[in-house]
């Protein structure tokens, strides 16, 4: 098989998209950052079974890094991601230039700026910008491609809410389809970030997923998140792990969470300079009498 | 003849355009916020050379004003811009609610966020993220919409710059088109403010347009920038004008002039509590030597 063709021009991508959409053909999207893995390709499978055709994007964005994190050395990887792609269902990759994506400069053009209460919190604290950074970029893809579905890995899940509610508040006509994290079989969320990890930080990795359901069976056994949280913390601190956040939040809206309604919770977490992040869901208690 | 359909709904909207694009129709849009006049009213007739069918959107954008400035008593007269509108060429007019237009609340949701070399200077330093406002309505008008043209006038010369700049590098597919700005006969710009001046205001507006026409005539003649800005202050203020700014600038980008290339003039200045602003273009000085 062919791997699929790889387009930066965006006149190229343009009559490439006029071709299909002359014929009625719908279009999916997938935005990625390259170095693809198993949970890349499992969007990538997803949206060649809704659509009649598949973009895989890769472009690893300037504007979502902040000025001490990972843009410089974070892998780029395009012929082992092209050999991933070939027979996935991918009909094309737009790999644009950082120019073509941001004409004015990265960071010195349009932003989009992502409400305080989606983009401050949880990542965003310690990340600033970050989230602004991403619904630039994912703006600008939507808007180089127009595609009727996109794809988004629930892994990054407040990445994944904030882009559904930017395109609702956007008025715009994507739709957004969610899918669940895959993991490696120890139970660590599949990562282009895995890589950086040596083999001892390899080995404690999935102890992030573990302590995470734990305390997800602690609250579904009926246990108060003061103390579930305060217990994960001490077994994050004992694995090694110098946490950023463990959170429980609603999980539409990812305010404070109501106990009535379906929850998320969220942990990012190092280990060494490696920052690693993981959610699960938590269902709505059975409470008696609330509706 | 019978005025155009309003459309509050999106679904309704997007069922119209549904119906359009299924049969190749191109679709052009002409954002207002109302009260129009025979400068919005050329827009429109422009738009329907141009496209097969036209939208104008009156929607009074919250976001754009100020904390002190003229929203609440800004003029809605939709009854009256029907009127106008019937046999213009307009086929549907788009009037969305706030809460179709900002889901999240308006200046609560995602907004855009103008450069600053673009948006701070000129109308951005004195209404400070009043471009931020414009720029978030325009893209939601945008997404709604998806039309192949949209029309603005030269009279909001420093917003027609900043959309043009946003299309190019949000990677918008938009085609803007500019058309020069409409006059009464006494050559004061048409604008929906004007019917906030007094009897005797009115009698003076046409002033700026004047005194800005023999800043040209002086800067056509040679005449060194800043002695006309000097002399061009000196008679709005006799004028009785309270002037925000007289401004040379490059037509294109807004940045400081260079005389090689095409500028433009431009002044906001008050007749009372009323806000007017008025724009004029330099033609390159013929300089020898340089290409």
């Amino acid at each position: 098989m062919r791997p699929p063709v790889v387009v930066s021009d965006p006149a190229v991508l343009a009559d490439r998209l006029h071709a299909w959409r002359s014929v009625g053909s719908s279009v999916g999207l997938v935005p990625t950052m390259g170095n693809l893995h198993e949970g890349h390709l499992g969007l990538v499978r997803s949206a060649a079974a809704s659509v009649r055709h598949v973009i895989v994007s890769i472009f690893v964005n300037p504007t979502q890094f902040g000025p001490n994190e990972d843009f410089a050395r974070y892998p780029r990887t395009l012929e082992h991601d092209l050999a991933q792609l070939t027979g996935s269902g991918c009909d094309l990759v737009w790999a644009p230039s950082v120019a073509t994506m941001y004409p004015l400069g990265p960071g010195q053009g349009f932003g989009v700026s992502v409400p305080a209460e989606l983009g401050n919190i949880l990542c965003g604290d310690a990340r600033p910008g970050h989230f602004d950074g991403v619904a630039s970029v994912v703006l600008r893809l939507f808007n180089q491609v127009g595609p009727d579905m996109a794809f988004f890995g629930e892994k990054d899940f407040q990445q994944l809410r904030i882009i559904e509610h930017m395109v609702n508040d956007l008025s715009l006509s994507v739709r957004i389809k969610a899918l669940p994290t895959v993991r490696e079989t120890d139970g660590l969320a599949m990562s282009s970030r895995n890589g950086y990890l040596d083999s001892g930080q390899r080995r404690q990795a999935p102890l992030l997923h573990r302590v995470l359901s734990q305390c997800v069976a602690r609250l579904d056994a009926g246990q108060d998140w003061t103390a579930v949280q305060t217990e994960g913390l001490a077994e994050l601190a004992t694995a090694g792990f110098d946490v950023d956040y463990l959170a429980l939040c609603d999980a539409e809206t990812l305010a404070g969470p109501d106990p009535r309604r379906p929850m998320r919770l969220l942990v990012a977490a190092r280990l060494g300079s490696t920052r690693l992040i993981d959610n699960l869901a938590v269902q709505p208690r059975g409470t008696v009498g609330t509706s």
